[in-house]
C-alpha cells in the first residue's frame, strides 16, 4: 500500500477514536494522550499525525463537514423530479440537525471545535469563513424561490438566510441537551420555513 | 463578619476567577487547580467550596442566571408606561444575547456548562428544567398579545415561543465566533419578532 494512503487511513482511525470520545464522555478536557489510548497507539505516534488537539479537531471537523455534505446531497437526490428551492433549503437544514447518531457525533465535535475557536483566532477563521458562504447559498435559494413566485416579495434576504442557519444551530444544541427530540427540532425548522414561505406582511403600508 | 457571609464571599471570588478564565483562554480543559491559581488560593481551599468542576460550573451558572434576570428586569423597568407583551419578549431576548462583556462571559460559562451537560444527566436536568419554563413564559406573553389584538391569530403557540428561544441560542453562538456582531444579532432577533407579529398566512384556506 502506498505510504500516502496508509497515512490517511491512520488519520482516519485517530479521527474515529476522537468521535467515540465525543459521543460518550465528551471532548471537554480530553487530551491527545486520551485519544491515543482510545485509538490504541502511543502518544508519540499520534503526534506524528496531529501535533495539537486543535489540529486534530480541525481534521475531524473537515471530515464531518464532508459527511454532512454527502448526507445533504443524498437527501436532495432522493427528491422526486427537479427539487424546488424550498426543498433544497429543507434538505440542507435537516442535514445540519443532529437527527441520527452520525450527525449527532458531528454536532458534538463541531461544538468542541467552536468552543475552542471562541478563544483562538486561527480556529475561528474557519467558522467565520464557512458561515457567510452558507448564508450566500441560502440567500441564493431564496432569490430563486422569489423568481419562481414561491416566496412572498421582499423576503429573499441574507438576514432571512441567517435566521435559518442560526435557528439550526440553536435547535441542535437543544437536541443534544434532550430539551426536545430530533423530530421536534425538525418540526420547529419546518414551522420557520412555513412562516417564511407562506406568510406576508399584515399591513402592506407598514 | 458572620461565617456564612464569609463563605459566600469566597464562593463569589472563586466564581469570578472562573469567569476571568472563561473570558480569556476558555474553560475547555481548565482544571480546579487552574481556577485555584487564578483565585490565588490553594487547591485544597477551593475544594472546601467546590468538590468538582461541575459543582463550580453549576454555581457560576446560577449566579449568571441571576445577573441575566436582573438585566432583563432593568430593561423592562426602563420601558415607558405599561410594557406590551412584545416589549417584554424583546427585553427577555436581548437579555439572552451576549450584547456586552458581562453577558458575553455569561454565555461562555453557560456554553461550558452545556458542553458537559450533554454527557451528564444530572447537569442536563437543570437545562431541561429551565427551558420549558422559559418557553411557557414566552407562550404566555404571546397569548396576552393575541388577546390584545397585537398578534395575528393562531401564532400564540409553544412552538413559536421555542423558535424565539432557540434562535437566541444560535445567534449567541455566532456572536462568540465573530460571525456577526452584537448589533447584527439583535437586528436578526428583531426580524424574527417582526415576522411573528406583523405577518399573516398568505392564503387563509391553506
Amino acid at each position: 500500500m502506498p505510504k500516502k494512503v496508509d497515512h490517511e487511513a491512520r488519520r482516519q482511525e485517530i479521527s474515529e477514536a476522537l468521535w467515540r470520545i465525543a459521543g460518550t464522555r465528551g471532548l471537554d478536557g480530553a487530551s491527545l494522550r486520551d485519544v491515543a489510548a482510545e485509538a490504541g497507539i502511543s502518544l508519540g505516534r499520534l503526534q506524528h499525525y496531529f501535533r495539537t488537539k486543535d489540529e486534530m479537531l480541525a481534521f475531524a471537523l473537515q471530515h464531518i463537514n464532508r459527511l454532512a455534505n454527502q448526507r445533504i446531497r443524498a437527501r436532495i437526490e432522493a427528491l422526486e423530479g427537479e427539487p424546488t428551492p424550498r426543498q433544497v433549503l429543507r434538505a440542507c437544514l435537516s442535514g445540519m440537525l443532529p437527527l441520527d447518531p452520525e450527525s449527532r457525533t458531528g454536532t458534538l465535535v463541531g461544538a468542541a471545535y467552536f468552543h475552542r475557536a471562541v478563544h483562538d483566532e486561527t480556529l475561528r477563521a474557519e467558522a467565520k469563513d464557512g458561515i457567510p458562504k452558507l448564508r450566500a447559498f441560502f440567500a441564493d435559494q431564496l432569490r430563486r424561490a422569489e423568481e419562481r413566485g414561491e416566496l412572498p416579495p421582499g423576503r429573499a434576504t441574507e438576514d432571512e438566510a441567517m435566521l435559518l442557519i442560526s435557528l439550526a444551530d440553536g435547535l441542535s444544541t437543544y437536541v443534544l441537551l434532550d430539551v426536545h427530540g430530533p423530530e421536534q427540532a425538525m418540526r420547529l425548522m419546518d414551522l420557520q420555513l412555513a412562516n417564511l414561505f407562506d406568510r406576508k406582511e399584515t399591513d402592506p403600508d407598514h
